[in-house]
Order: structure tokens, then C-alpha cells, then sequence
């Protein structure tokens, strides 16, 4: 039995049904981490390069080692159309592991995006190729091609496990990831939510108060809630 | 006497004159915290959601627990056209405490935008309506209902107390509060402050040394400098 | 011999060639940092105040004090046309040495851009201005002008030592220093590596692996890499 | 009406009781703090320079500026027997602002310990007088004597707003902040709170669950808590 | 199938063998984590609460919600001799969860430790009891009991992946994890790795260089390295 | 000419004058700051393993990379008794570079202690050694020997110039190098410093105020100080 996950490349993942990650694709992080029952984030250090960006798809799982960014070019042979590399690192380094050369092998493999707990760099590129990234940092720091990691392992990426096949959501609120298993069911749940907050807008929106619209006047005043002239 | 000023909502608490607050919203919030004397910053660790975020209003003030924003709804209605909602937390924390379902509701009850010391979400949504807010954190992470803050008593938010009814004026450079009884006084200063930089503006344009236009090349030689060829 | 560096200004400083600046002006901090073999580079808490800001010049530096500006007046007078400002302070300090009077002054003085490990301010000005600025801090707090540091000696700056008369080239990934005297080398080396990525980008855009084209597969086996089904 | 405090120092302050400021220095942080509703902490970066250091007195407060402690020197005239230094500055600072010789004039004068949101240094001596430090960093950076600051007005120390007067507490947990008014009631909420802690103590180190013990478990079985096997 | 992990107690969770536990008590973290093949390390921020506390034993895992130390009670119940509690939180959050209170709770019903990312209190007591406590923060803040986590799932705290029933080692240098299914195979890998290290203290003590012991100097001159006088 | 200073070790160094150097041994961090004129220190995140931990010596520096202590080898050879070894790196690095092992070669080589940029692990022993060391973390994560760094070139250490042959001074207030070349004037300065304190430390025991021994009243007053009652 081997002590830890490195050296390997799992070649054949399970992915999400491709219309639970296209229905998932609709709604925002911040509703489908509300679906789930408020897990599944990310620590919210990791931040688009750019405002706006976007992504949501399979993940690709890389393991990679402080300065090394080996195994992103391992990671590449491994997509399908429609993946999102998740990278995680063995130890905290901000460094600059990608750029816009990967970014533009992993688009010609069908990468759609890439979520890493590390530095990146040639943002100004990867913004005009609208090449959407989250990172923990923006470095113009080089990395060097000599440690093994693994891909398509279980990983533990900005403090959350993803492991390869996973559901990963990002946008302008952090990113979260959706176990395989319950993709359509989260997606389903992420729905009823959207529905169900459409109709509170409008309310909301005509000056009706959340305090009347949720009923939180009896709870608030058994809590002891004072008002004061 | 009670110990601490948990469980209440002052109703009704004294704004700023609206011209002296209509005035400050002409001035960026360097010119007035020097306008101030140097005080009444907030921490620089406040940033906008947006570029370009900006607002200016008499202060509606919340204290939260971490995780739990249930306040804020109460808040809403205590808001009056062109108030400002500012929120303190009684520990740090950097959960998503508001989204633009809140937003919706501030903004149909007269309110202006937002300055929170803790995280928000629904970052691209508030963006797109404009609604200012300022922030130490973005988070996706949803809070609950369940603990008993206060809105309208005097809190220590990002660094800075804040009482009901100051006047709260935020734009790229930051967060600064201007004590209610002075806000006139202050408004005065700002722009005694601009008219001076407008001049200063056109001579140093044209390339005239502040080191001349401030007489300073005397005070330096007191206190010894040296040029050296 | 004196102590330390304080209370000094040296007028006639040796700058690198124009040639050589503006060719190093092509590229991005990225690729002059590799270019170099991987040093330069200032720590990356360093980060434009807009998307998009770019500098490259010759270097005037200048050791401030925490929060004390004086120096930068100083400063103003030295400028030659396309110099950058380089301020390094002697302890941590986030207020804001720098806004847009001072930007005017530079600008009108020949300066093209400022870098400096602390706060600046105005920031709405300075981008309206398009004035690149790559800071440690945003913060609307003021400075005083009493303390003696230098302009034109070496500072350390973000971890970096920087020379008078050394290139200075910042963008979105950042800012590195290029020793004056290697500034032609470097830019050579530079425009070789670009050359060198434009090949590798078309062959990765049409799908070619980094994994073949770089030649990597016996490394990784010999390695240990395995692939799993 | 000026525009700040600065430039200001209060002689006669009104100072707690000695017999409460002498019940409160039975008790811990955390006691105190509870007994108070859970408000009054300083933000928990607040870290004594010794393991086990403590102490309990009257606040004399003082406003400082980044890299200036002429005001301590000034705050030392005004000590009473049983003095707490509290001190704050206008923006974040790390410099040693305070070191054995200052202790010396402080212990001389009176004084029983400090607490500043800034650093410290003379560490090892402190620590020998086994004088009582809580600081938000260590330091040997040196400061000047050049910027009014303030003694005894209201001051915003590590998050909490601490009045001159008002019952400072410290120990290995951290830092309370007693309102003068209410320093007898907290002291004897905490005294019921330790008593009845006893009990408790007595009771859990039997083996006694806290589950039972604080009758947990329906709660716990409402709010849907499931035992698998 | 359940979206989440809480509200769960597992109560029968299989640990590792006792034999494994006690040989793996007689190694460092540092030790412990290079003979699994450099994983399972918690981030560095985890840091004993006084100055040589270590513990080991078999992990009873706790899912927290920020504030809210409901979980450490229930999680009491599950302990059998010998055990450590391994808490993670869904959220980062710096209160203090844990006190003397619950240490004592624990320790009569046979827990050994407490590794937890959040903040403890009541640190003086703590240490006097030599209850060896990992944590994130200190902090006095008082937590509630208002929301439900879990014990005994899967957690990911500091950064690593604690399964119920897997080996936590914590020193001076942190907090190592080894899982369940190799527990001995780490302590025998241990062994070997402190028996190596014997023989090589002996000769560096002696003034052998490690160039030399290791045999580095010909993979260094290979690699480039040159020697100037 | 090359573009950076990798790959380089340099044998034949000058070191301060040994009585210099013990001259300065006697005097604390803060004194020799200020007895150069406040420059020299290093960032004060650079903290000691164990309280009291005390180092001055000649340095021999390294520059390493990120998860790499290949050069820390290297360096061992070029001890000459006394020498401090101060390590650099290319990028901010937390993991743990150095252990007891090192500490045994060091040692046995005439090292007296050890001064980095980064983490390091086996704390038990190296306190049990009474081995000083001064880092910005401690962290149990290993790391390899792969990458050519350099031994005795100029380094930026914390934020610090460093050159091979400096001085070094280390204590609980944080860490100073003094240029070789004005360590016996700094020594000098430092004795003179002392002396001058003994005398004013007599004095503020005794109950004289600062404000009368330094004669501040009048520029307190000057600058607009106002004494309320």
C-alpha cells in the first residue's frame, strides 16, 4: 500500500452528467452553496483574475508541489471538452504556475477554466483571451518543471476536498464544488431557490420588509428585541 | 443599568443636516478626513465591490454576531430616504452577511448603499445595480438568523466609531465618518480644501517644484540635507 | 563614514540606455524576470490601483519614512523625462504618500509612473489621469512632512534592492528591477523568449501537447509517473 | 468645536472603584468578558510579551501617531497608583513605541502594565521587571517625539472603544475593557460566574456529560441531530 | 442521499491499533510526516498553546459552525481512552471554542488533547493542566450552542483530511495526520528514518560535512555550481 | 557578464573585526538600531524559536529557493568559527528548510545560529541544543535538494541588504545586521548609548518625568498641547 497519492495519473474519471454541469451553469455560487446546505466553498481568498469571470465544468484534479508546475502539463492529456483544472499544492506558495501558453493548450483540449490555490501570471493575456481563472495570488514568479504530483487524485484545494469528476462553480463570489453524485440533484435545489427568490424580489422591491415577508417580528421579539423612541 | 447595548433598536435618531450631507457628497474622502484634521478613517482594508463605488449618507448602524445577519433585516426599516446602513461585527468574521436581496429591500426603503465590516456576495448582481458597497471581504457563505444585535447604538466598525445619524462618505480611496454636530463645519473645510488644491493644481501642472511653491528647500537644509553631485 | 543613508540627495545618477528601456518597455514582467534567470521581481503584494497599468523607466529612488511624504518633493525635482519614482519606506506603513497634486507634479516634471511600498490615494484621479501607480496599499489616510530619508541612494523596496538608474518595468503580474547595467542584455534575452513562445503557442493552439512538445514523457516516467485506468 | 481630539490632555479623570478594580483582578478574560454579555474584547492579535503576564487597572488612555510615542511620555505625568496604560494610533503601526526605560518612568509613576496597538521592544527586559505588556507586535524599530497625539480622551484601542477610567483586564487570553459605571456589577456577575463554575468543574471531572449536565440532549434531538451506529 | 454531512453522530468508528499509536508517541512531526512521503501535515498556523505540548492518539473529528461550540459537547460522549479531538469549522473563525470547562470534560472521559482551527481560552489554566492544546487563535470570545455540526465524519481541518479513527500527532513543529489503514507502517518507517538519523548526528557532530556524508559534490558541480576564491 | 548571482559560492569573505563583534554581543538589538541611526533591521515577523534565544556573529549568507535547503550544505563548509548563517530565499517560503541535523553540522563547524527567510522544524531539539534561531515561521515540511541557490552573495533577507561578513545581532526584540565596515563605530555608538541610558534610567526610577528630563514642556506647548481639567 502506497503512503501517499503522488506519481499518479488516473486516466478514466467518472464525470457529472453533462446536463446537470450545463443546468448548474445557470446559477450563481453563492445559491448553489445554499442548495447544498451551506458547504462545498472555497476559502474565500481564491479571487478572479478578472471582474466577471466565470466557470463551471468537470473538474481535472492536479496535485502539484510549491514552485513545480509539472503536472499541469500532465493535466492537459487528461481533459475532455468541458473540464475545469483544479489545482491544489502541498505546501502554501503564491508563485506563478500558469500563464497563457497552458492557458492556451488547455483551451485547445477543452479546458474551459482553471481554479488554483496558487499564484498565476500573464493576467493581462488570459484576461483578453477571457481565460477564466481563480487564484490565490497573482505572481510573475516562474516555477520549475521537477517534482512529481499526481492528477486525477483526491485533492484539497483552498480548504475544501474536491475529488476528480466533481462539479466546480465559479464567479465573482468564490468558487464551490459539487459532488458528482448529487450534481442534478444540487442543480434541482438550486432552482426551487432561484424560483422561489424571484418572487421575494418583487416584494422586496414594492418596500414590503423582510421582517414582515419572512414573519421574524414574533421571533424577534421572544428573542428580547427592544425598540426605543 | 444594562451591560451591553445587545437587543435594541433606537427608532429615532438625528440626521445630519441633508444640505451638509448633499455638500460632502462633492468631496472625495481624503479631502475630507484631511478637511477633519486627519481623523475618522476606517481601517484601509474597507474596499469596494466595484471601481468606482461611491456614496455619501447619514448613518443607519447595525451590530452583528458573526454568521448571522438577522439585523440587517431588522435595520431596513428603520431606514429613511438617502440613509447609509453601516455594520459592525462583534468579532471578526468574513461570511457573506448580504446579498441583493437585502440590497432590493434597502434600496426600496431609501437606502444608499452599504459599509460592512465582514463579506457580502452577490457581488456581479449588486455591481450590475449599482449599489455601493464596502466591504473587507467577498464570501459566498450564507449566514443565519438567530442572534440578537442592535441597530441605531454606537459601534466600532473597521476601527472607527460610528453613531447613528453621523454622516458616512466611502469612494476608491476608503471609508470616512463625519461626526453629526460637525458635518456642516466639515463640509466648509472640504471645500476651503479643493478651491486651495485647484490652485496648486495649475502651478505644479506647469511645472512648478512643490519644493518652491511650499517653500521647503530652507526647512530641508535646517534639518540637513545633502546634495551630492 | 556615515552610518546610514539618510539625508542625502544625489543629483547626477547614470541611466541605462533609451534604447534599451524602450525595448524592455515591450515586454511583460514575466518574461524580463525569466529572462534574467528568474530574479528581480518585487514581492507580489505589489499590485497596480487599475487594471491594465503598465511603467517602464529609469529608476529614481527614494526611502521614506512611515507616514511622511516629504521625500517625494524632493524627489520631483531630480526627474529626468521617463523616469519612474521608486519609494521604499523604512518600516511597514499603509497611509498614502502619494495623490494626484503629486501625480501632476511628477507628471509635468517627466515622470511616467510611481511604485512605491506603501499607501497612495486618489485613486479615481490617478486612473482618470491613467497615472500608473503599483502600491502595497490603497488608503485615503494623510502624511506629514518632517523627517529626513533620501532620494537617489539604494533602497530595498518590496524585497527588492533597487539602484538609481535601474529599469523598472511593472504590469498586471507585477513589478521587477533590470540592473542598469544589464538592461540591454536582459531586453535581448527578452525578445528571444518571446520569439521562442510565439512558435510554442501556435503548436499548443493547435492542440500539441506540452507533454510531447516539450519533451517530457521519459522524465516523467523515469520519475516514477504511472498511469492508472 | 474642534474637529478632532488631538492636541489634548485630560488631568482629572474620574477612576472605578478601587474595591471593584480589585474583584476584577480575581478573575479572567474570558470570565469578565462573559459576565459582561459577551462584549468589551480587544481583537484577539492583542498578545502578552510574556507567557502568564496579567493585569487590572484603571485606563489611562493615549493617542498616538505611526511611528511617534511622545505622548507616553506626556501620559506618564498623569498616572495614578494603579494605572493602566491603554494606547492607540491613528493608523496601523508596528514600531517599538515603548521599551524598558519608559517602564522604568511608568512603574515609577504608578503604573502597572500597558496595552498598545502597536510594538514593543526591550523584550527581554520587560520581561525581567516582570512588567505587563500586551501588544499587537514586537519591534526594536525606534520611534520619534514630533506629532500631538492625545491623553486621556476616548480612544478606539484593537477594535474596542476604551474610555480613561474605564477597567482594563489582561491575562494569557487576551484583553476586556470594563465601562467604569458598571466595573462593580461585572465584578460580582463574575464572581456568581466562577461559583458556579465550581460546580460544573466538579461535576464534568466526575465524567458527568455536558450533554446531561446542561440538558442538551432534547434540543439537540429537535434541531434533527441523528446517532448512527 | 443526504446533501451534506451534518447533524450526524457516528458512534462506532474503528481506530487504530493501540500498538501503532504508542510506537508512533515515541516520534516527532517532523519525523512522522517525511516517513509517509512528506504528507499529512496540517498548515503551519496550527501552533501548541504553550511551549512543549504534545500529544497522539486516535481522532474523534468534530464539524463546528463559526461561534458555535454545540459539537464539543456532543463529541465528548464519543471519546474513548486515549482519544484526541480534531475539530474543523465550515468557516474560519478565531472564538474561543474551547476552555477549561470542556478540557476537563474531556480528559475524565479519557480524551488526551484537542486539535482544533478556531480559537481556545482559558490558556493559563489550560497549561497548568498540561492539556495539550493545537489551535489557530487564542481568543476569549465566548461561542453558543445553536447549530448543528457532526462527529465522526470526515473533516477538513487546517488543511488536511481527518477521517474518525486516523492517528494525530501534534509537537512543537505541528500537527501531522496519518491515516487509520497505515499506521504502522509510519511507525516502522519511523523508526527506520530516527535509527538513519542517529548515524548521521554522530558523524556531522564530528565535523563530517553533509557534501560529503550525502555525497552532493559531484551532482552540485554537475548541476553548475562554482566556487570563487 | 551574468544576469544573476546563482551558482555561486564565494570562499575567501571578510569578516567584521572579532573584537568588534563582541563588542556588539553585549548590546541589545534596539540599542544597535538606533546607535546606527534607526536602519538595519530586519521585518519583524523574523521571531525566535524559544524565548531568550540571543545570536551576534559574522554572517555567511545563502540564498535559496522555495522548498529547497540544497545551499544550507553548501554552506556548512564555509563556517569559519563564530559565523552566523543568514539565509535568504527567491520566494516567500514557509517551509521548513532546517532541523537538528543541520544544527549538529552547523554547529560542529563553528556556527553559532541561524538567521531565515523562512521555516524550520525540529524546535524541541534545537532549544534542547540552545541552538538560536530566528525565523518567520516553524513548520515540519521538508524539502528537497534540487536547485542551484548560492553561498556568501549579497541577499535581501526580511527585507534587509545582507552582505557575506556583516554582522549579525539577534535577540527577543527581533534581528540587526551592521555593515562590516562601521561595526566597531556602531559598537562604539551602542557603548556610548548605554551608558547614556544608565544614568537617565536612575532618574525615571527615582520618579523624574521624561517630560522634565528631556525638557519637553515648552515644545509641547509650541506645538499646541492644552492641558484640561
Amino acid at each position: 500500500m502506497s503512503m501517499n497519492n503522488l506519481g499518479i495519473v488516473k486516466r478514466n474519471i467518472a464525470r457529472a452528467d453533462r446536463a446537470a454541469v450545463d443546468q448548474l451553469a445557470n446559477y450563481g455560487v453563492a445559491t448553489i452553496h445554499e442548495a447544498m446546505g451551506r458547504v462545498g466553498l472555497l476559502k474565500p481568498y481564491m479571487r478572479p483574475i478578472y471582474a466577471g469571470a466565470q466557470l463551471c465544468g468537470s473538474a481535472v484534479t492536479v496535485l502539484l508541489h510549491p514552485g513545480d508546475n509539472w503536472m499541469l502539463h500532465v493535466a492537459a492529456e487528461q481533459l475532455a471538452e468541458g473540464d475545469v483544472i483544479v489545482a491544489a499544492c502541498s505546501a502554501d506558495c503564491e508563485d506563478g504556475f500558469f500563464g497563457e501558453l497552458l492557458a492556451t493548450s488547455f483551451r485547445a483540449r477543452g479546458g474551459k477554466g482553471l481554479v488554483i490555490d496558487g499564484g498565476v501570471r500573464d493576467v493581462r493575456d488570459l484576461t483578453a483571451m477571457r481565460f477564466p481563472v481563480f487564484s490565490r495570488a497573482i505572481s510573475a514568479k516562474g516555477t520549475v518543471k521537477a517534482a512529481l504530483g499526481s492528477v486525477n487524485v483526491p485533492v484539497v484545494c483552498a480548504g475544501a476536498v474536491v475529488n476528480p469528476g466533481d462539479v466546480v462553480v465559479a464567479d465573482d463570489d468564490g468558487v464551490v464544488v459539487v459532488p458528482r453524485a448529487i450534481a442534478q440533484q444540487v442543480a434541482d435545489a438550486a432552482r426551487a431557490r432561484e424560483d422561489n427568490e424571484a418572487e421575494k424580489r418583487k416584494r422586496l422591491a414594492a418596500g414590503e420588509l423582510g421582517l414582515d415577508m419572512y414573519g421574524m417580528r414574533e421571533t424577534l421579539a421572544k428573542a428580547g428585541l427592544k425598540y426605543l423612541e
